[in-house]
């Protein structure tokens, strides 16, 4: 009965048409060329290298450049993956998508995959068919803060605002560089840096834009601070003073736990400032600021391009109550990178009208954590503040089983929470699942 | 058979008569007058003003005063909640004691129910209808430190002594001046503060209290002070010295992870040693003493009455060791806001004889955070240590759907993990769900 | 039909011969003489007095000697904990062990069990018959470092080097004595402590140890430390300068969350230089260091032998980043004691191929927690690097109950998650199971 009732709701819920609301799609080339850019992300190739595979095989000069012997490097190694609930978005992507017959990608049938695959690839509406079979009909991007934003139809790929390097790598030549070229003005002073991210602003908007994002390490205390606090030290930065990034980076943001008695650095209170800056653009040009809050950067020094990433999970959504308190106006779809932050990020979404809960991020995104942390939401939070998921996902394919995976444990907590834990109808249970996979996503962010 | 079984435990369990451990009843007028005393619960109010509600329609100058018209605002947002284990008990206590025939309120059927509540409510003996109804035969109460604990039967309501006034806002004049006023002594120096502290236990004892009572914020980390450590401070503080409140309340509890190397400031070291003699008064009168861990005051600053306050997870039970430690004759049931200490809730109880487990507080009060915590504390502390549940109620109309949201969690845990995973009769899980639910708070509280 | 499956998935998995990666058995009396050496375990006796039992009734002076008075004085405080599954451990034991044929051991039947165990263990090969039934063909030790390991068979009851005693007690004199002795080597310099700890590693390697251990309190992060910073401190340490225990120890690890910008202290970098010096001959000596992250010891000071230590749950293994990056080579099998814990450990074992996850320890070994952890791991972490379970035992008849415990949650979490949730074979899910219980622990620890 439970298992038939699982079943029917999820089929139906598995038959809508759905907005991506954050994604790292490159919209000039959101589709995979070859199996190489599906087994090319990060959750393969670092998986992979955790299971044994030397670094040197996967990426580097040793590493091969064809893309099928890229994947031969890489297939040998999923029989240790095999229990990872990454490896079966493979499979069910490959059988969906690729027609794919088996249940296991392995050292024999692998090439089989490769070439299906390839066909399917080089089909010149390949994209298309990613598309409708995934039933997607408008996807986020990231976008640098130089990104022209041309070339792309905007309201299929929609254009987001990404802002760590303006806040974490403001200090470095390369960035302010980017800055003034994209701006057109020198950020010589902090209103002229003002100014330049004003600028940035308009042009994400008349873009398209609909969010501003960023995603914030476990220490970050936002708090305003004044022009006076920061001026002689951007000025300093600005004047090309020599700040070693070395000594800049180790005294930002030094991977622990803080206390309120410990007066930010310099390097900190600067990254607040524009921080704080960016959530007056927000109110200013009405976009959501997407937070995503709780990852530490570079933590496994020797691992592969985006496997490095992970997190201290002594983080407090507390140390955000001076920027909620602060922008009332402003919309804050927060996702949180460990699952222990979820109570909180239920009780502060139940508390503050301005922060709503989005999507399931990284490490919490797997099944029996999805699991927990929505069951939560979905008992204490308003219906009109959950944004259900996003995929992250960095090409097409991957929207269409990472999304399936939530809609299963979506349809098994309604099957087992609403309907029969609460006696509700299935229509009721479907309208729930409707509203926070399409309607708050249509709505929070104007589309 | 599961789900039969569940129902089975369930309507047992919903057959006993219980003591409710923990509310903030007014004794003077224990049930709600009209629907708007039950949709003002800072649960409705707040979660409403989070959907959307602006907070001036709520309260203040421009809100109606009316209860009917304060009902009219509040009934459009519902629609926004109604996936909230909140708006069930709404839903579950119009249907129960107001005969409400529908499953939802909403702003076609909501005068009916307002009317039938109103009819209700107006019979001279609803009191004691909704305490039969409810199957309650006695309820403690919260009571300020100068309660008289006049004109009400304190067998039936149980006077229980709440210390934050003491221990957080001696500081305030008008504290300081209650305390004089209703102790008869000056606490012009520690010696006379200490004897005015006795006086309290006195009077409450006298009148009949079965617990002493206090909740702390997470950076509490409470440690024998001496008094030559306060003395001057105090009477700095007593002698009308202006220690300005701001800069008092900024200088104290800074609502941060405290490092153990940090010294207490004064004021810290002041709430330390108030906290340090009230537990020697719980010793000296033997009392229990409920310490309620975990919530931050005033987080959201533009949030509706009592819809402010907040958490940071980070807290450790260890924070009270010393304390649990220097009173080995003192029973401490302790609560936690945050469903991540219950694990070490789970351990201290299991070690200490002195801890006790007590209910589900607030933020952890929803289904799915019950079922994991309380089939964590059911296969690992001891039976008699264990409190089950206390409704936390302002009226006394919500401590039906409160405990019945309790008791199917605790069929259920009974059901799977006893029953089904152990192989328990009925008879034996039944057992332990009556120990908890009602020998436990007998014993511990000496009814 | 669920019940079903989750039955033959268990009595396969139970009829499976296995490794104990670690107990603390004692080679040279592994099973139990009486009935008081199994409720002599600390569960029972910090369980009985936690609920009640008074210190002096179980050990010191006033206690009785004679085992069948130790456990008569126990047996009464049972009916207290018979909802806990340490108490399930009992019962199991008794049944399948001693052919005891109650489902409870109460003061009515327990001296029936007595007589029955002691007849039992009496026999001249209960050992073998023991290591028969609960299917052990290995078990691994926690030998202190100067330890012998004489007289018993190393492939059956395998060394394991555990050196709490080296990290943290180096101080005490007749811990140097202690290290002095059984090297041959006076430490009184650096390099003579380090050429010391070497010849412990030959001497365990050489007996067949296949593991290093060690117990670590919530604050440590280690570092490397270079000679320079603690030669000094060594030499007045050696030199028998008065540091005295009490400052020492209240100096190091003073049981609280720190800061990156808080410096060790003295003591501290002494603590870390040594246990990197420990990892270093884990990487010339190839063997894996267990790492036992979380514990605090001596928290409740009134609590009777090994009753007495807790844990504060804010903890994190980014803490441990440094020496994860430092020793690419070695192989860190790595427990967790709180179960907040298990979410960073399942990333960074996703991320660090030296990072592998270790059983499930102490407070989190019960299980609801197991179930949650458990199910987390296998979503998400490589296969090849999850090693399933230890029973942490002292006396060999607990192998039988604590592993089954676990197999039952194993048998449950492949049910749900990976046949019906994923549509896994039966034979798929076994072999899953046969590889986290048996063969990565034969692989990890080259047996």
């Amino acid at each position: 009965m439970s298992q038939q009732l699982h079943k029917r709701l999820f089929e139906e819920i598995d038959s809508w048409t759905l907005v991506d609301p954050h994604t790292h799609i490159d919209p000039h080339q959101p589709a995979s060329r070859t199996l190489a850019d599906i087994l090319g992300y990060h959750y393969y190739t670092e998986l992979a290298h955790s299971a044994g595979c030397p670094k040197h095989r996967i990426e580097g000069p040793e590493a091969p450049q064809d893309p099928r012997e890229r994947v031969r490097v890489l297939v040998p190694w999923l029989k240790h993956l095999d229990n990872t609930v990454q490896y079966s978005w493979l499979v069910e992507m490959a059988r969906e998508l690729f027609d794919f017959p088996y249940d296991q990608v392995n050292e024999k049938n692998w090439e089989e995959l490769y070439d299906a695959a390839l066909a399917k690839m080089q089909q010149p509406d390949w994209e298309q068919q990613v598309l409708r079979q995934s039933k997607l009909e408008a996807v986020f991007l990231t976008n640098p803060f130089d990104d022209p934003l041309e070339g792309f139809d905007t309201t299929r790929y929609v254009p987001c605002l990404r802002t760590d390097d303006l806040v974490f790598r403001l200090h470095r030549p390369e960035v302010k560089q980017r800055l003034t070229q994209i701006t057109g003005i020198e950020p010589s002073t902090l209103p002229k840096l003002r100014e330049s991210l004003g600028r940035l602003f308009e042009h994400f908007v008349r873009r398209g834009a609909r969010a501003c994002a960023i995603s914030l390490p476990p220490e970050f205390m936002p708090q305003k601070v004044i022009p006076g606090e920061v001026e002689n030290f951007w000025q300093r930065l600005i004047g090309g003073e020599e700040i070693r990034p070395g000594n800049f980076a180790s005294a930002m943001f030094a991977h622990a736990v803080k206390t309120a008695r410990e007066e930010p650095t310099m390097p900190e209170r600067m990254a607040y400032y524009v921080f704080w800056t960016l959530a007056e653009l927000c109110q200013e040009f009405n976009l959501p600021f997407d937070l995503m809050i709780g990852v530490t950067r570079g933590v496994y020094q020797h691992g592969v391009f985006q496997g490095m990433d992970l997190f201290d999970s002594r983080v407090s959504l507390l140390q955000y109550a001076e920027l909620w308190n602060a922008f009332p106006q402003v919309v804050f779809p927060v996702s949180v990178l460990a699952s222990v932050t979820n109570q909180e990020l239920v009780a502060y979404s139940w508390i503050f009208p301005n922060v709503l809960i989005h999507g399931h991020w990284w490490y919490s995104n797997t099944p029996s954590v999805i699991y927990r942390d929505l069951a939560n939401r979905l008992e204490a939070v308003p219906r009109n503040k959950l944004l259900g998921y996003y995929s992250d996902m960095y090409k097409l394919e991957f929207a269409l089983p990472k999304f399936r995976m939530y809609k299963r444990v979506l349809a098994r907590v309604l099957a087992r929470h609403f309907v029969l834990g609460r006696g509700w109808s299935e229509e009721q249970a479907l309208d729930l699942a409707r509203q926070v996979l399409i309607d708050n996503v249509k709505e929070v962010f104007k589309l």
